[in-house]
């Protein structure tokens, strides 16, 4: 067992500034911790809950970031790819691609996504079960892309609410896939503001350690400066200056269930 | 308010036999009870379970078929649309769009698929709340398109089952757009045989006859003349030879309520 | 099939008052419209959400009024036991003896009741599968008594909300036992206000008539002649003087799905 | 913060041979490991699926057991009491009352155990909200004792299904009461077997892993020497030799939690 991977960043590219130094911030943190890391952000947000919503500066000059992100901080970067993203561009910027949970049961786009080679971030749909996930993995790797990972990031509970089923963690890692827990979305209330999603950041510490605690290779956490001002998913980020603290905990729970191994398995 | 209307057909283009056999049928019956009548029938099922699944003719032969029912059989058709279909072929062929549950947050395809210019029946994520839907109403008719149509289909409760919740027609109401009721997709269990989705036909009939005492200007049923040997949620079809049983309770109940009005109103 | 039985009354007896008036009120409303009518009152909220609320007159004071009402308006009448109610002084006095929700699941409690005779409503636990009903339903009829009738109020949907299952309608009637829905308590927001449980009236009438076309032997509603002043449940009750409107279109859908039987049949 | 306390033991009292063994190997694996250690077994099961399930040896050969178990091995002593159990009897044995959770909102039984005096652990009902544990710790509170618990049991998703949300353990600190994950219930498949109720034992280690990460002051776990023979809830209980593993990992990881503080608060 390798030990916990981070993925993370802000949810969308806001400027060249922000992504800069988000990004150093956080790739020095995570070498003193000796977390490895993959920058996150979105260049486009296509599916907010309102068409009124920021939804990022677009593929053209989000790209640009990252680039500058991956070539002046020296950090692998991921970012999310949609039903209409014209997925070369991205894929020769990027070092690793993730799919919308929505998108999970596109099959011609997840097959399309994972053709092109990279790595790819496979999130479940809010509406799957765990173990309907194997159709997606199996969809992907059809492709010849042996390098899949598969993303939890909660559960349709009732209505505006999501819940984090901590069995659907051991369940997934029977694809073989690496798993990954998005502790910053599973927190997310869906629609929960009226015109937008609302959040409960304090749960992310919550959510995040008891993912840790049941198993995972990696740890998915959007992150920023300053949340209550974020151009996106603000509600449900996690301060940056408050990302050491909490990700020391998390490596030391991590080391323990790794020495330990799995009781279940 | 207007009289029930059916939008029916089998779930995919299996053969322009089937398909133009069925046209005639469902065409003969609902003149015969005063019924509205749109066919439908998909010419790629493009979110399958499982990449094994048939996914129909595509979409040059599927339209071919949906051509010839439209001209000989005279009835207005509608089909599905998904992020990669180039809209303007279909739209070119076709009478009413569709717009799959999963992609209901997509904004720029919802947008794509409504500035097209043709009425649009928009199905409702299996993991959205009835009131969210005014958001992608709203998307839809930004584009100009005054033609939407919102369609309950039903929500995630617990894993690899949906469940109707009837308040949900009446809210989706207030979008002003009329609400449609999905009888044979609601009775989905979603991923419930494990390469593919299982249904409960039975529970067909008891769910559109509540859906139309609760009050809807449509309702959606996929028939199949031998359910059993679709090629397509056969599981979840209500067979063709008992439409006429089902839709003459249906009508009579969707008289009744019209003629009484909405107590809740 | 019988046509459409009601039970209705205000959630809890305020006073002998408003009890005699209402059950007048009922009585000949259900005269006129040929409906048979169940008065139902409660002596004790003995499961209220906080302990702060109104509870009801208690077992003894309640009885009296219930006798009266039966005496003086001629109605059967039919009242919730409890865990630690002595069941015989209510069983002499009353119709029907009804078992809460929450208790559906303690043997001995279910037992003790079916055990004095009378016909008994049991109401469906917000956390049972309508399949498992059955499991309850043969633990009142070992005691011999077989007139046991069920009743569905709602399953648990997410946090503090409930949603109303109308397969759960048809899987119910494979007990035997008459069905009722329970149209009032179906949209109770248990606990949405904080200390006490809210709820959403205006979706009575929909519910309501979708569960008499789903079929039904019985429907259940408490209805106030002042909601918003009730000492109990305001939130989800049906006004009185709205009930008459309510029932004349429920009586019509129930007339067209009986006439016409159950195509899942 | 204290160290995670235990309770564990059979479901229920199958013999006096089982009960004293198996509370003398829990004893000193505890005492082992430095884990404060409550012995739990039920003398009725009171809510079984089916009325033809064994439901244990009756309360008084039941209290006679448990007296031995705690006169002989030295271990302080939890059972359940139901809505129609002497309360007085079963206080003069044992050390701790633990209530039903299907019974949490009976407002009379919650009062009457805590009246008691003895520490109460209240399990949290399957179709509560977590912040709805406040009015329940209040009204047992409102009797003087303030020796009480909260446990989380899972709650109620979609059917035959529990699902464990770790950010209610958090909530439930929020009353001040000590928070006790049960993880052997939690991961019960109600009514999933058709007669009686499933159980995903495989799931135990992965969801008391995550609670104690989440952060809780006790953990609960059915255990047997040979679950697959245990008279109940055996899908669901811990092997009693696999006791030792699973507790070596979840003290380690509640160490580094308590050490390390809950970034949330």
């Amino acid at each position: 067992e390798q030990p916990l991977f981070l993925i993370a960043g802000p949810c969308v590219v806001e400027s060249e500034a922000l992504a800069l130094e988000s990004a150093l911030e956080l790739r020095d943190l995570c070498a003193e911790l000796g977390v490895p890391l993959i920058y996150k952000s979105s260049f486009d947000k296509a599916n907010r809950s309102s068409a009124q919503s920021y939804r990022g500066p677009g593929m053209e000059a989000g790209l640009r970031v990252l680039e500058r992100v991956r070539r002046e901080v020296g950090v692998p970067v991921v970012t999310d790819v949609h039903e209409d993203t014209p997925l070369d561009e991205v894929a020769s910027v990027v070092d690793v691609l993730q799919t919308p949970a929505f998108l999970c049961r596109q099959t011609n786009f997840i097959q399309r996504v994972a053709a092109c080679g990279l790595p790819v971030n496979l999130k479940k749909g809010q509406f799957l079960a765990p173990w309907d996930m194997t159709h997606v993995v199996d969809k992907a790797r059809a492709t010849g892309n042996e390098h899949i990972l598969v993303c939890e990031r909660g559960v349709s509970f009732g209505y505006n609410n999501l819940i984090s089923d901590m069995r659907a963690l051991a369940v997934m890692r029977q694809t073989g896939a690496p798993v990954v827990f998005d502790a910053t979305h599973s927190v997310q209330l869906p629609g929960g503001q009226g015109h937008a999603s609302g959040g409960q950041r304090e749960f992310v510490p919550v959510l995040a350690r008891a993912a840790v605690a049941a198993g995972v290779s990696g740890l998915f956490m959007e992150t920023h400066p300053d949340p209550d001002a974020a151009l996106s998913d603000g509600p449900n980020a996690w301060p940056l200056d408050r990302m050491r603290e909490l990700l020391a905990t998390l490596i030391a729970l991590d080391r323990v269930v790794k020495e330990q191994g799995f009781a279940e398995q």
